[in-house]
């Protein structure tokens, strides 16, 4: 039993520039985003929360075909045997995996591993599929749950349950694999930044956060308003590895026998925290408005002898709203208006209409961006034309709070001495250079609790003394992260 | 490991008139619908058949959304203790669980069950969430997988993992958790006939064919072209069975302290197996153009010398497609047309577009319908209109054809000696009368293998003597089933 699952709902939201995790805790249950479920480290969904993922899901399961991707659907379960095919692989994942140990009354020969990722069923059927060139490349995606045995978990970033979508591919050369894993990174940071107003960094990681059984690993990474880093998404290239333990091999163009390479990219639910704690302020959630659940909310003002023509006003508005965006109505009568601000701007809905006998006298209504609480009064007749503008000003308003924030959160250092000096008195991303050893990596982490987030792409001016060692190295993004 | 994993494709399809049920799995492998997976009962639901199911679920998610339900997600992870609260639930279940007895490295105090249907889970959190009469209905749905350890399976049909959804709502009273079951068992009904070309029949289930927890189940049962009945969808009233396991109350408007009334519904990809058998010929697939992932494929006819002027003329036409239907241009050079002819058909694509030189001088494309096989010659001008009534046209004919099955092999029986009478010769619907005694079902089903798959909702000169005790007795439909 899930002991946090017991906890009473909070009567009054934490204030975030107070104490950022509970607030995070707070409005993510208050918001009916999800819930604690009885089984530890799992959440439930809830259908507000479900609603941001479908629609997240949505525009990232286009893009995914857009780039010529098919969906498909693998078994939850894998052979303990498969697993251990790939020996990093099976020693990163193994202590995190749940066993199926009995099926029905039945004690199973060989235990079943719940998916803690696919890799290893995957590549057993492409070991049966892929048999010439012509059958490559391979580009399948799978969206699926995924199960960790995790110790600490949050809602959202890190649950012993989650949802994500896993792109799998095979090519015949390393270069077409290398070219699939950069595509798919970059199509995460035009994703991430266009639907989830989120900038954020892309590169390599080190040796050390490399995904268990890849060459490499690339990764959008995100700055929190805490000034913490949030690994959004990765990009493995997984070379030839599980080609090798898996035995993926075809007859190529030369009459040789080869084996594939192969990638494997994936986000996750965990998006849905950054978005919650990127944008979010002391009164709930902000949601950027591509991807909110309901874009706009009209709130009518009334009371018993204004209620029929402010009502009739209210409906008109919001069906003629709904050809142009997600609007609702919230005509509950057993709440005050007041009491509905409060609800809408927790729930982060992008803006607010507020209509009243006045507004009707002088033929306007009241439009509020949750985002900054401007106040407009626009006249009945324009709304239908402002309002697109409004939910796209949001939109670039909270990606460009977003970049400014980072701009501002970022300290170029030197040491591990000037690391921790800023560190005592702000938290974010420190450049620095580092000389791609271990030890020197350990030693940061050691002393400040900060690891390489990413190692960037960008060439110019990029090498210099590693804050450790001082001996030349490369530009790497440091942080403390979730 | 499963052994039919090891099974290799077969190299001709096997016609559906000598042997259906080899047809059947040969069919769905060779047209790459999905494959055997190596954990046993499991299958892999290959790009093409995901995205038949990405096609069905699309259109039913719209309809289960219109009816007023949210889509959440639940935990995959049931502890025993949930699902041992309702008695005849966890008798009905626990043979076909999963179940999870290790967590990284450590022994679980308590069993965790694969989630073999969710009411445990969902019940538990209904208990938290439903506290007045202001919170009902409760009306959610869940996209997810479920994995039940069967003894026998088939692909499709029956597999130890499937994907489904489940609607699960709670209600003040039974009068409006009737209403809601009946609504979706006719949404069910409305979606099978419209978008699979599906005609079902309606009803209740006997008590002995009852969703174990429920207070009464409804179906729709579709008639294979073999003549054996496939349960396609359900719609139990689970009464106030679970809600007095898991306690479920809310105060109502009297103030009063009452347990809710609740239901579930779900169907699966089982539905995927069901449009296989039901429409499918010798030459392989006929899939309903609603939701066939490719709706219209041309094919060049073309040589050295006429490759350019075809080939121009095959993707401009393809183009202007584009926007009307899901259409592919197969213009791969590695094979022949008539083998390309063979593949499509196998697939079960609804329309072939020829175009080959003499097409062009004459200005006409060949157009040829899976279904009938019936050649069009179109001149290039009308394509465009035409495609869309001829898509219009396979659809209903399809669901007509079915329809006509279906009369032709029901048989009204007044006994069990004509039943076994007629099943010496045909298979199909036997249209008799049954009293409610469970004795006479058994009876039924020893000596002729059929079941009651519903008992309809018509009235009208609906009872009659009962086929084995003759006492009289309410309509019933008997049919094998799968």
């Amino acid at each position: 039993m899930n002991d946090e699952f017991k906890e009473p709902m909070p009567e009054k939201l934490t204030k975030k520039s107070e104490n950022m995790p509970r607030w995070y805790t707070d409005v993510i249950r208050m918001a009916k985003l999800a819930d604690y479920a009885p089984v530890k480290g799992c959440m439930v969904i809830m259908p507000y929360g479900f609603s941001l993922w479908e629609n997240l899901k949505e525009n990232l399961d286009r893009k995914i075909k857009e780039t010529g991707h098919k969906n498909a659907y693998f078994p939850l379960l894998i052979p303990e045997s498969f697993l251990r095919k790939e020996a990093e692989h099976v020693e990163g994942f193994a202590p995190e995996v749940a066993w199926v140990t009995q099926g029905g009354h039945d004690q199973l020969e060989e235990r079943l591993a719940i998916r803690p990722t696919s890799e290893a069923m995957i590549c057993h059927m492409y070991s049966k599929w892929i048999r010439s060139w012509r059958d490559l490349p391979v580009l399948i995606n799978q969206w699926a749950n995924i199960l960790r045995w995790e110790m600490v978990t949050r809602l959202f970033l890190r649950t012993t349950e989650f949802l994500w979508q896993e792109g799998h591919t095979a090519h015949a050369t390393y270069e077409e694999s290398e070219e699939e894993v950069l595509r798919m990174l970059f199509m995460y940071r035009d994703f991430a930044e266009e639907y989830l107003a989120m900038p954020v960094m892309v590169g390599r990681k080190s040796e050390s956060e490399r995904f268990a059984g890849a060459l490499h690993t690339y990764a959008i990474e995100a700055l929190m308003s805490d000034g913490k880093a949030l690994q959004a998404g990765t990009s493995h290239n997984l070379g030839q590895h599980f080609a090798k333990a898996f035995d993926i091999k075809f007859l190529d163009k030369d009459e040789k026998e080869k084996y594939v390479w192969q990638t494997s990219w994936g986000v996750s639910t965990r998006l849905i925290g950054g978005i919650v704690m990127m944008h979010g302020d002391d009164a709930g959630l902000i949601l950027p408005p591509t991807i909110a659940p309901v874009q706009v909310v009209i709130v009518p003002i009334w009371d018993d002898r204004t209620k029929d023509r402010v009502g009739t006003a209210v409906n008109e508005l919001c069906e003629s709203l709904t050809k142009l965006c997600r609007v609702e109505a919230d005509l509950r009568d057993e709440y005050r208006p007041g009491w509905k601000f409060n609800e809408h701007e927790l729930r982060g809905v992008p803006v607010r209409i507020e209509i009243g006998p006045k507004d009707l006298d002088k033929g306007q209504v009241v439009l509020v961006r949750r985002d900054t609480k401007e106040k407009m009064f626009v006249p009945r007749g324009e709304v239908e034309d402002k309002i697109s503008k409004v939910l796209g000003d949001i939109q670039r308003d909270l990606y460009e709070r977003a970049v400014d924030f980072r701009i501002k959160h970022t300290y170029k250092v030197k040491s591990v001495e000037e690391m921790n000096e800023m560190l005592e008195r702000e938290r974010g991303i420190f450049d620095s250079h580092w000389c791609e050893d271990a030890a020197c990596e350990a030693k940061v982490k050691q002393e400040t609790k900060t690891t390489i987030r990413c190692i960037p792409f960008d060439d110019e001016q990029s090498s210099g003394p590693c804050l450790v060692c001082k001996k030349p190295g490369v530009r790497a993004y440091f942080a403390r992260a979730y």
